[in-house]
Formats: structure tokens, sequence, C-alpha cells
């Protein structure tokens, strides 16, 4: 979840240099707030969001003004996109007077699936994690899915006769944008590269093609981190990311997990 | 998880009946507090339980005394166990002033697993949940356990060539007693009832047999609730119970969920 | 938080006197889902809901049909009251073949605020849960609300020169309606009664009135669970409730909790 | 919480410079374990933690096994401390022939707490949380502390004849440690930098003198944090530091927080 907090942190080493004690960040944390997401078709989705709000501190500052925060948000108005975040970022720092800034906002979004026999339309729900930074080297956007999916270890099925033992996996992409993405975008990419989507609604045709297309698509939990990574890699868009996978496997009662990240300055070039 | 409130929460009709302003519960909630379990064998085992404790107030008493309540948990002493939390429920009403109380302990417990075809073993953790209440009837004590299992449906069996699709799915087993009863007790039916159980450390051996077990065992959540129903109809010193399963879907983003619950006066005879 | 089971939860014992395995709730559990909520102004609010949907099953039934409690979410398109919740409940059950069913709705409620002296505005969330059963006695409906607020306790400004400890407290209010009623209602009541009510943003000059209204305002937590019972009995829509308070100690690392139920036949006449 | 990450993780701009796709961790998560900590007078106190394991995998290998952690882990005996930590993430890199690894443990921490007045004794409990990490630079260890603190804010008691709002807050210190230290240093450093350390249990008598050392002591967020950084800058056993402080505000429903981070390199020398 906290994946790409290299990317958009404060950048330490340069505060450090003055070894003064400036704040990274402070301001707010956890305000529950009801925003509308700007979807792909351009259409517009309500949703609740959770949001942070922070401020870099210069070390000849005293403090910040709490209420100001507060202010800021409730007089944005703007569906959340990129644009949007910019804008909301901006008019944080001009009205706290910073030069950096963290603007964070985690909230659930919802993707209209269709099952793959019956037809039957229904919602499912993804996590999505913005997070806008500014600071003087202008302005960073990171933007996060996490999307539910079906995972099935090929090892299971070597051993066994039956077919092997499959679970609910969270797959979280974190991409730092250089333009403008689709959430749906990179929820589609985790899907894709599951042992298969999952869906809000299936009919009994639809289990079976379901169950079919998960056991004829077993995935390492390494590879399938990697085949994400080398789809991202190809995307012009993202400037670095993180792919994570937990598998909370159904033999265990703990988590299989991956983790597999690509900073600003390393990027294969494609 | 809050499966027999009825049986231990304050009769709420009687307290009615006197047309008075009594308080059903006041005290402290949510203390994290070192303890140790006394296990089948005779052994202790140290957990970190949260604990809350209450007390009746009857509609002539202003308030309580919440000190008192921490008096009394630190001052305790002695390992959890049926006898223990009647003792320590005893003395928080002595020491409140107070015909009705209710303390209520939820805690991790380890089980140690032995993985079926290599030997190796680990610990499993359940969920275990105490609560013992005492007002002018007596003392009544629950205990709750709440058991990671794998689960199969027949349903996907039946329609797929592949063997269906499976997950994690805790059960939930809660007993008011009429005498003492291990933990393991309760953990041990809801495992043997399930698909399968989990393990916290299988070898590649160890799956297969696992895989197969699981596979050669698909339950219907309905049929899973109702068996562990008639197992637990068939102990005397199970006055009442609740019995309840989640599973945590492969296939959606949500749970299927069945809950089957017998008052103390409504048990059939075995 | 889940106060009114005994109000909701199936009749126990009418199944048990058939001596049968009847299950007391089968269905699905924590889908999350884009809902609208009717206002007090006969407006609309988008939240996103966590919704579980069960029916009983007859002991003379095998099982039940996941499937078709999603499409009935699906295609109920109302905004969420008293009226639609009866509407969703009927037809879950009609779909079902069920003569019991329970429907169990909860999400984030934003009020609109306006600071005592600025006049600022900003949005404070709430917790609502809205539950609907059908049995054989016909339709119940229990609203939950849970509002945040501040709390003094007056013990501390008696024993000092300082005037005390305060803290955020959560009052839950759940009543059974017998007649349709506000959300808005409930949680005025439960800041009318606290120390003070909270605020997303204040001013400097409204912390000031802030502070001096909760100082001026010290309440037990007996006295504040009680005052608020004595209320909601003035209530004849209110056919059953209970009141919790959780307050958030700043001088402990637990809370301080009382909790006051009323159930349908004991209710004092105003 | 998730503070010394920038320390911890692996350090991805080496790996990406060979631009091939190693993963930077895989591994398992999140499984509950109980474990000894090693305490300041040399004593044992039992606990129950949250452990995650992962290795680093070069980009040529395919895989990692899974069972192998658990081994790892069940059969390592020594209670928790820096040196046991060392130990225990060098056998995991030995034992999945990595040269990577990183062991993350959570856990509740009690810290025996004296009444100042009554002399009352109780349990505090703190959350810890140490990560290990080992890669070609050699080992390197962070130590985390949550502390539950009172806070009171200097401006409200300015602005006020009745000495203003105060709340419970979590002050949060990581600290990667060029030398062995003990939890409770962090967590006294925490406590005497807050406006008052709270207490399981308080007797009337010590509620006035903590009341009064609450009021006598109001810090800024803003101060809170930077004095702490100045004491963990003259500490030579701290290669590296995070502050964090969280204040659950109880005039609103939102939290005030603050960060101030210090890299290895850039610490100023006392």
């Amino acid at each position: 979840m906290n994946a790409p907090e290299a990317l958009l942190l404060p950048d330490i080493q340069s505060i450090a240099d003055h070894r003064n004690l400036a704040i990274d960040q402070v301001g707010v944390k956890g305000i529950r707030h009801p925003v509308q997401i700007r979807t792909a078709g351009g259409g517009l989705q309500p949703s609740v969001a959770s949001i942070s709000m922070y401020v870099g501190l210069p070390s000849n500052a005293k403090g910040t003004h709490m209420s100001r925060f507060l202010e800021v948000l409730q007089s944005h108005r703007r569906a959340l996109d990129y644009t949007s975040l910019r804008e909301l970022t901006g008019s944080m720092c001009l009205r706290l007077d910073a030069t950096r800034g963290l603007v964070d906002i985690a909230l659930p979004y919802f993707v209209t699936k269709t099952a793959p026999v019956s037809g039957a339309t229904s919602l499912l729900d993804c996590d999505v994690r913005w997070r806008g930074k500014l600071d003087d080297t202008g302005f960073a956007c990171a933007l996060s899915i996490t999307a539910p999916v079906t995972s099935l270890w090929p090892c299971s099925k070597e051993i066994s006769a039956y077919g092997g033992h499959n679970q609910r996996s969270h797959i979280t992409l974190s991409a730092e944008l250089a333009a403008p993405m689709e959430i749906e975008e990179l929820i589609r990419v985790a899907e894709q590269e599951a042992s298969c989507e999952v869906f809000g609604l299936l009919k009994r045709s639809d289990k079976k093609r379901v169950t079919g297309r998960t056991h004829d698509n077993p995935r390492f939990l390494e590879d399938l981190v990697r085949d994400i990574a080398l789809r991202l890699d190809g995307d012009t868009r993202i400037a670095a990311y993180v792919v994570e996978s937990e598998h909370f496997e159904s033999i265990h009662d703990h988590s299989a997990y991956a983790r597999l990240a690509r900073s600003a300055g390393s990027r294969r070039r494609a």
C-alpha cells in the first residue's frame, strides 16, 4: 500500500544539508470526505475518501495553520484527476505559504464488470490512492490501484491430480505518472496478468468459464510481478513504479507476498 | 464474532420492568493486557488479550468507579480458564458493589500442527474469546473460537473438469458452557468439518496430501454449519451455541456467510 | 456498534420449537457498494456502503442461491431510506423464496456543520447503519448513528484548578423505528447531550467558543447515556433503542464505555 | 508507522543498474507468532507478533521457496533483541540462498507504570516494531516504538480561560541503530517530551497531579517533534531516525500529524 514512499516523500537529504530542524510533513491526517472521481469515459463517480494534507515547514518557521488545510479542502470542488490533484496541492501550498506539500487521497473505486457467459453486470470495488507532491522540482503525482483477483499456484497443479489450490489475491500497482493515465488502465493490467479476474456477480454458466480460465492460467507469484513490471516498463507515461502482490493463501493463515520497484532514474527502456 | 450476545447481555426485559434508568453496562473497554491461558495438557500459553469489563448499574446508583476495574484486573494473576474467569468476574462485581457484570477477553491462541506427510511442526493462530457473565441467575460462561480452514464448493467441482475453486474460510463456534471445556476441542470440531484444516508450514509432499484431502471433501456452506451444529447438539457441556462460517470467496471480493444458533431452552436432545 | 442484535436477529426460539436444523442466516457479507442516501431536506447524498444480505433457510431446504443476492442488489436503484430498505428486504426474500431476511447496510454520512463564531462551513462524517428485517411478524427497521463528540469529565474539573481532561468520544444510538425518522435527528440528539459537538473546520474565534462550551458542560458518562435515553423515551417513532458511548480517554490508553438498552415491550411511556 | 522505509528497503537504484527484473522482496507476510522479548532489566516478556519475512531475488533466479521461511521462523528460539534479530535475518538469507533479506516484527510491549501519587502500578501497552535488513553493506536494524501520551495545545490555553482542549496522541520514534538500544529508552523519550504520559490505572489523587502536569506543559505539535529530534541527534547509537506524532483531536474528527526525518548521511553532530 505504501509503495512509492521513496518517490513522494520530501527529499530528506537536501533538508539535512542545512543542518536545521525543518519538519518534513505537518498537517491533517485521516479526513473522511466525499469526492467525485473523473472516470475513463469522462463521467463522474462519487466516492468517499480518506484524505491527508501536509506541508514541509522550513527551519525558520515556528508552526503551520491547521485550520487552513480544511479551508482549502472545503473550497476545492473539482472532480479528482491528475489536473485537479495538481491544483489542490498547489492551492494548499499557496494558502500555507509552503514550498513543499503532499496531498494523499485514498478511496474505493468501482469498475463495471460483465460476466463472461451470462453477460450479467455487477460492480467490482478496487482501492485507489492518489498522491500529489509539490517541491522545488515541481509537481509529481503517484496513482496506486489495488485490484482483487484470483490466483492459482502452478506447483499445486503439478503435484496433484485435482488441479490445486487457488485463493483471493490483491495486486497493487503504484505508478509515478509523467503524464495523465486512467485508473481503469492500471486495474486492467493487474487483472490481465492474474490467473483470473474476479466479479461481483457470476451465474452458474459463468462459474464454469471462470474456473476453467483460472486453471488454464496458473501463475507463480514471482512471474506475476515480473510480467506486470515488463508491461509497465513499456508505458512512457510511467516514470517509476512499484508492483506488489499479496496472496491470501487458502492452505495457510498467512500471505505470500512479492514487491518489485523501479525508481525514476533506473527505468529500462522498453 | 459477536455471536452469543443474546446469551450474555444483561436481561433487558427484567430491567425494564422497573421502568427505571438502570444502565446495562458501564466500565472499561479495549484494554490490551498480557495473559496466560491454561492449555489442554495443563500447561500455560502466554498471549496478549483485548479486555473489556462492565458492570450493570442499578437505577438508584449515580455512577461507577472506573479505576477499580483496572485494580481488579491488575491484581488477578491466575491463568485464564473457566474457573479463573468466574473468579475474575466475581471479584469485579464485589469490588464495584454490583450484582451484574460482564468480562470479555479476546486473544490469539496457538495450536501446534503436524504436517500430514513430512511431520513438520508449526503453529496455527486461532482467535479465542471468553465471556463471563454474572447476574442473579448465577455465572454463565461463553467460549468462542475462530479457526482458519480451507473450503471447497461442491458445485464448482460438478461444473468443472478442473476441480473447482477453493478459498480460506473462518469458522467461529461460540458455546455457552454448562461445564468446563478445552479450547482445542472446539477448534478440532471446526477443522474436522471443513474441507481441510490449514497449516503454518507444509512441505511439497504435504501439499499434495492436503490438496487431495480438500478435493475429496467439498462442502456446501449450509451443510458445514448444519453438521457442526449436530456435533455440538451431542455435547452435554454446551448449553447453547452459535455456529458461523465465513468464506473469503476466491472468485468474488465479498464473503459467503452462514449462521446457525441454538438458545439454551431450545436445544434438541441428541 | 452491534447494538440492536436482539431486535433484528431471527427469533431463534420459534425455530427451535420445530427441533430442526433451520439456518438463521445465510447469504453474502461485506459487499462494498455505492449508494445514494435520502437526506433530511429531501436531497440525495452519495456514499459507499458495506452491505450484507441474509435469508433464513427452513429445515427442509437444502441451500440458497448466492448469486441471486447480488442480482437483487444490482437491480435495486432507489435512494436509501426507510421505504427503500423495506423494498430491498422484500425483493430479496421474494427472489430467494424466503420468509425471513436481513439486510445490513453500513456507510459514512456527512453533515454540514457551521462554526459557531466565524460561520465557516465544513463536513462532519458520522457512521450510519440501516438494518431491515422481514419475518412472519412483518418488517422491522433499525437505524444506528455514531457521532463523534467532545467529552469532559466533571470529576477532573473538581479536582483540578485547570479545568480537567477532555477527549474525543463516539456516541452510538440505535433505534428500532416504528415510523420513518431522519438520520440527522438522531445525530443531533447525540451532539446536544455531549459536552460539545465537533467540527471539521474551526477558526481561532470558534475555538474559544467551543472550548468554553465544553468546560461549561462537563458530563459523567453515566449521566450522558441516561439523558439520551430519556429523550429517546419521549419519541413515539422509536419502538426500542440502544444508547452507547465510548470515551477515548486522554489520560489512559483504553476507553470508558456505557450501554443502556430498552426492548420493544418494556419502553417507559413518556 | 511505516517510517524508516527509506532506510530499510532494498536499494532500488543499484538493482536497477543491472536493468534486470530482480525482485526486491518475496516471501511471507502477516504470520501471527508468539515471541519472547528481551527487556531492559535482562528479563523476558512474552508477546504475540505479526511477522513478515522477505528475501531479494536476483534476476537470474526463477523463484523462492515459501516453506523455508516458516522453517527458519519455527526453529528460531532466541528471545527478540538486536542480536537475535541479526541471527534470524542471517539464518533466513542462508536458508534461502539470498544475499538480501528483510525481517519485520511488530508486537505490543508492556511497560510497568507507577501512578505519581498513589504509587499504584499498572501496565501500559506500546507498539514496537523491529526491522532487520541484510544486504551487501551488512546488517542494519531499525527499532520503532509508538507510545500513547496526552497532548495539550498551547493556543487553546491562550484563547481560553478554561485551560483548553487536550487529547490522546501517539508518538512514533523509528531509529536505525548503530548499536543496541533498549525499547524503554525510546518510549521514555516520547513520554518525557509530551504534555504528559498516560497510565493504565490512576486513583483520584493521581488524576489531579496528572491533569496539572498536562496543563503546565502545553506543547505545539511542531515543537514536540523538533525537541524529540534534538534528543535523538544527541544519541550516537542512532544512525538515522524518523519522528512522528499524531494527535487524535478532541474538537475535530481527524488527526493533526507531523513527521521529521534524518537520513544516515545527514545527521547533525550534537
